[in-house]
Formats: structure tokens, C-alpha cells, sequence
């Protein structure tokens, strides 16, 4: 049985992913009288006496909001909110099994961006923190960061965030390996939305210089108008030297490709284009863009998917549950440039010089020390970066 | 230590009462790639092709919102969305310990109409039912009205509805007890609220004819005006004869007491001067209106509250889990009349009329016979009524 029927499976089985369980005993009249009425009174009291006190007696310091209005699911497309909710009880089990962070879906009925950000804001006093996802480019930059303004809770796009921190931690150790400089290499990232945007950011915040961008009209250039503001802010940050050309052209010559994009769209001519010791990184989902036994036979070094079945799965999981856990545990009201970046930190640091490989440039996903590792150095810098409120 | 420190002390060492737990095991590789990428792509598609699939592959066909604005929470009053989640968790977690539905508080950051109806709408792709709690009247009645017109999954204020169908399931156990008949016994209700409304009209739907109903203005009559449109509902439903006074007044030579108003209104003397044999539901929470000993020694001969402390608790918690969860094992589109009636008899028909007494009219609220009862009854109903999707 292949991975889609045992996934249908299993969905018909348990009907869906999640449940909501108590935490407390409800078994006598005592224990009725404490967790509902007359007793559930008194913490209701002292929250309306010291609104902070919601996070002593109620689970909102540990639940996070899965968020997505269907608009981009995987690599399905716009499939709408009642469709896009399979994977957003499988990032909420997530979250409970690699970080015991309690996390409900919310998949909206509206893809505008004013009526998610009024929805979200109003359904928040119960959450500690809001997770965006599979919300289609620019539409889920703005939706973050109208609610990054509005609420005094961390929210985060893990498309976006996510991606980006863990496709830093890999290609820190992928560089160690083919001992190469950050500053130095030229870097490829083919898809120009939100997950390409955030990688470009965090790459130059870690030292890149030499980045070039592609959607499917070719390589994105500042003199040449883009077609939304997300890739204008692309286009700005990268490609100094305004080159021409398409996807082909971008590789010739690259040290990394960082594909967020579709399956299939690198051949391997253009990866033996690149430069010796390349590095592949090809994310698109379920399908990468080019397969890696292919990418290999086309010279490349050092290949990475987002697929549990390949070497080096650069999979967000490495990533948003430790994140959370440390952002929810020093009470953080952002999550912000200074906890993403510890988080890229935490994750390479977390295989020795010694042990890292050609196939082996980051943890394996399921490996439970990642969380707590990332938790630390995220709570680490949400102190000492002034957004914690404890 | 009393019920209050002991709830404190309950709620801050578990930070709350909920959590969102796996029903899968996320151990493996292959369990990742079974509940998570690549194969969750394969249930989204099924419900992207068919949108009724999302009761198949989803929690969706077993989720219930508990949805408040914090307006009129407990006896406690409007203490804002924060102070009211400990009840909505509360409620949460009897819904799942009785009927084994999962259910997630919405407390929302909003006390306008349309507001609530419009967060609820957008959030509602992921939720088979929608409960609705503690808003204060008459709002969560046009709340509640909006929402079943645009949904088409149940709505149900439970304030409302499961308030009156235990208290007529209490009072036709009782009226056995004292040999009276529903059609000639006079029964007024104290609390011209949406509870108090929704009593009248469920009163009226089983057989009574003779209902005042009075808030703290006095008897509410359809000759003068009303301060709200739910108030002049109630005024059009009841005192066909135009009584004038106050409760005291309205008491007298009553055969029912209902109360669903606050602590103490009702003395000893009120209950001396009612009918032989009185009935009095004292339901103030977490106080009654008069305190059981009292209205014995006053004469009563049957008396209920809310309180699990005391015999005979008339409280919701022995119909909306059952109600919801027939609702949703017929996939309702509506909790309709037909469907209350049923659980109202159900809850009734569970002690046999041998066992019934003055201290023993209604079933332990413990009893997970109860539940089961009224889901088959509801389920039954709802599919001879016509609004079962199955």
C-alpha cells in the first residue's frame, strides 16, 4: 500500500487527526463542583479582576492557533478551507508530539485578508500564539504583518519563517561540508513568494551576498516591475547587478539551488551547470523539483527534499515546535528576527563537525532533542531581544 | 478547602483544563509520512473533489465550538472573553467525559451581533456543531437566530435550550410525584431572559397553559411594553389574563416555581404562599434564589437548584452532551423542536416511575446512562424530523 492510501486509511479510521481532551478528572460530584460549577467560578473572578492572570488558569499559555484560509495547501493549490484541514490537524499533532504544544485549526471560510485578520483577532483572546499557513503569496504577508500590529502574541507564518530557518540550518552544514563561505557562494532560489521572500531574508541576515531570485518569468530584477509588492521586495534585496534570464541562466554557474517552487522543473543538465561541490535543495511538495538520485547523477554533492523518504528531509518540523515552545514559555509577544535566527543556530548545531555528511547536514525530523534544543536558544533570545513578558 | 481555593488551586496546576491530543501515533517515519507530507496531500484532495468528505477524513463531523462573548457568564455578569474561558474549557471537557464529543472554546474579543455571527461563520469549516454560551440576552438570541439561518450545521444556545429541557424533564417527573397535570398547574418563571424565554416556550410546546413570567420590573404582560424584543416574546406567550405585580404577587397560589434570575429573591414567605405540594426550581448559579432548606421549611415539596451539592441539580449538563452528540451522529443540519422534545422525555423516561421521589426527580448528573438515552432519542428525531443528512 502506497503512502495515499494508507494516509486515507488511516484519516477514515480515526476521522481525522485530533481530539480535545481534559486535563483534570471529571469522575465525582467533587470534581464536577471544582472544574465546572459552583467552583469554576472563582478563576473566572480573578481573570476579570487581572486580564494577565488568563495565562495561570486557563491552557491559553499553550495553545497556538493553526490558521490557514486554503489557498495554498501543500502543493495543491487552492483547495479551500474544509480541504486544507487534514494538514492542519497534522501540523497540530505535530506540535503536540515534537513540542507538547497544544494546537487547533482554525481554516477560515474567506480569502480576504481583511476578514482572516478580523476573524484571527477576534477568536484570540483563548490562543498564546498564532501559526499561519498554507495562505497564498502576498495575501499571507499581509496577513501577518497586519497581525504581528494587532495582537501582543507571537504570530508566525510557518511557510515562510519556518522554511527559512531550517533551509539556513541545513545549507550552514552543507557548507561546512564542501567548505565553501556563506558570504562567497552564489545562491538560486526558484519560487518568488512568501517561503522564497523569508529564505532571501534570512540568508543575507546569515551572511549571503550574491542572490538570485526566480519565479516562472525567469530571474527577478529590480529594474523591471514585478507582479505584487512581495516580489518587488524580492527584487530589492536581491540581484544587485540586475542580470537577465531564465531559471537555466540563474544555475549556470550557482554553489546552491533552494527550489520552493514545482515538481520537476530542474533537469539535470541544469544542475551539472552548476559550480563543483553543488549543493540541491529541492522542497517543493509532495514532488520535488528534481528527484534526488537524478540531482546526484548530475554532479551535485549535497541534495536535500522535504520528503521523510530521502536523505536530509528539510522538513519545517525541524523547526516550528521548538520555536513555539520557546516563544510560548518566556510569554513572547513576537517572535522576532533575533529568536529566528538562534533557532537556525540551534538546529545545525545540533550534529558535531565530525558527524556531518553528504547525507546527513541536519537532524533527523524525528529526533525529540531538536524541540527542546530550538525551545532553549528561542527563550534564550526572546529574553535578551526584550520581547518576553515574563 | 472550599470549592473556590480548590478550583484555583485545580486550574493553576494544570494551567487550565483542555488540551489537543493525537488520535494517531507519530512515531515513525512512515507514521510522519502517513499523517503528515507526502500523505496527507491525498485526504485534501478527496475533500477538495467532494466537500462532504470532510466528514470522512476530518475531526470536523465530531467537533463543537463553544462560543462566548464573556457577557453574561455564570451569575458573574459580563467579565470580557478572558475571565469566561475557564467555563467555556469546563464546558469543553463535559462534553467530551459524557458523550465523547470533542469540543474547543471560542471566547471571542467582540460583543456585537454581527461580529460574533461573522467570526463564527468564517470559523466554522471546522466544526459539526456550534454551542453557544453565556451571551447575554437578547443578544444570543439574534446570535443564535442569524447563525441557524446561515449554517447548516446545529446551533444551539445552551443557556436557551438545554436550560429548558431539563427543566421540563425535572418538572414532568416532579408533577408525577404530586399528581398534577401540566395543563392546570399555574407556573411562574422568575428571569425574563433568553433562558427564561426558551422555558416558556418549551413549557407551552409540552402542555402548559397557565405561565407568568416575571423579571425584576414584575410580571411581564403584553398590554404594556417590554425593555427588549425577546421580552415582548415572552409577554405575547404567556398572562393571556394581563396580570399585574410583582413576584411576591405572582407566587401566590402557584403550583411552580422556576427560577433563572439570582440569589435571594425569593423568601419563605413567597414559597408559604404558593400552592400545596409546591415545586420550586431554585437555578441561580453559583446561588439559588432561595436556599433548598428553606423552601422545605417554607413548605415546598419538591425542590431542585444547579448545584451538584444539593438533590436534585437541574443542570445542563444532562442534555447538551447527549443532544450534540445525536446531533452530530445524524449529522443534523438543525437542533430543531422535535429533536429538544425528544431529550426532554428521554431525560424524564430515565427513572422509572417507581423510583421516583421529592429528592429524586431528575437522574444523577453523573450518569453516562444519560447521554447515550438522549443521543438515541435526538438521533431518532432527527432523522424523523427530516434534517439528518445521512
Amino acid at each position: 500500500m502506497n503512502y495515499n492510501e494508507k494516509a486515507l486509511e488511516m484519516h477514515r479510521k480515526h476521522k481525522g487527526k485530533i481530539e480535545v481532551t481534559s486535563k483534570v478528572a471529571l469522575e465525582t460530584r467533587d470534581d464536577l463542583s471544582t472544574a465546572y460549577t459552583p467552583g469554576v467560578a472563582e478563576p473566572c473572578r480573578k481573570i476579570a479582576a487581572n486580564v494577565e492572570d488568563v495565562y495561570t488558569y486557563t491552557a491559553k499559555g499553550n495553545l497556538v492557533a493553526v490558521v490557514s484560509d486554503g489557498s495554498a495547501v501543500l502543493g495543491l493549490g487552492n483547495i479551500g478551507a474544509e480541504a486544507s484541514i487534514p494538514v492542519m490537524e497534522g501540523k497540530a499533532i505535530l506540535f503536540k508530539a515534537f513540542a507538547d504544544v497544544d494546537a487547533f485549526p482554525l481554516c477560515l471560510a474567506t480569502q480576504d485578508v481583511d476578514a482572516i485578520v478580523e476573524t484571527v483577532r477576534l477568536a484570540a483572546p483563548v490562543f498564546g500564539g498564532i501559526n499561519l499557513e498554507d495562505i497564498a503569496s502576498p495575501r499571507c504577508v499581509e496577513v501577518e504583518r497586519k497581525l504581528k500590529e494587532i495582537l501582543d502574541i507571537p504570530v508566525f507564518h510557518d511557510d515562510q519563517h519556518g522554511t527559512a530557518v531550517v533551509v539556513c540550518a541545513a545549507l550552514i552544514n552543507a557548507l561546512k561540508i564542501v567548505n565553501k563561505k556563506i558570504e562567497s557562494v552564489k545562491i538560486v532560489i526558484n519560487g518568488a513568494g512568501s517561503a522564497g521572500n523569508a529564505i532571501a531574508r534570512m540568508l543575507l541576515d546569515i551572511g549571503a551576498t550574491n542572490i538570485l531570485s526566480c519565479d516562472r518569468q525567469g530571474i527577478l530584477s529590480r529594474d523591471i516591475p514585478q507582479s505584487n509588492w512581495v516580489q518587488d521586495e524580492i527584487a530589492s534585496l536581491t540581484n544587485a547587478d540586475c542580470q537577465k534570464g531564465d531559471l537555466t541562466a540563474a544555475m549556470n554557474g550557482a554553489d546552491v539551488f533552494i527550489g520552493v517552487s514545482a515538481k520537476n522543473v530542474v533537469s539535470k543538465e541544469m544542475v551539472s551547470s552548476m559550480n563543483s561541490d553543488a549543493i540541491v535543495f529541492a522542497m517543493a511538495n509532495p514532488d520535488p523539483e528534481i528527484m534526488p538520485d537524478l540531482a546526484l547523477e548530475a554532479g551535485a554533492r549535497i541534495v536535500g527534499t522535504g520528503r521523510s523518504d530521502f536523505a536530509n528531509q528539510i522538513n519545517n518540523v525541524l523547526a516550528f515546535p521548538g520555536i513555539f515552545r520557546g516563544a510560548l514559555d518566556a510569554r513572547a509577544s513576537d517572535i522576532n528576527e533575533a529568536m529566528k535566527t538562534a533557532a537556525v543556530y540551534a538546529i545545525a548545531g545540533l550534529i558535531p563537525d565530525a558527524e556531518l555528511s553528504e547525507e546527513h547536514i541536519i537532524p533527523y525530523a524525528l529526533d525529540k532533542k531538536i524541540a527542546i534544543a530550538v525551545a532553549k536558544a528561542v527563550y534564550d533570545a526572546a529574553v535578551s531581544s526584550g520581547v518576553s513578558k515574563l
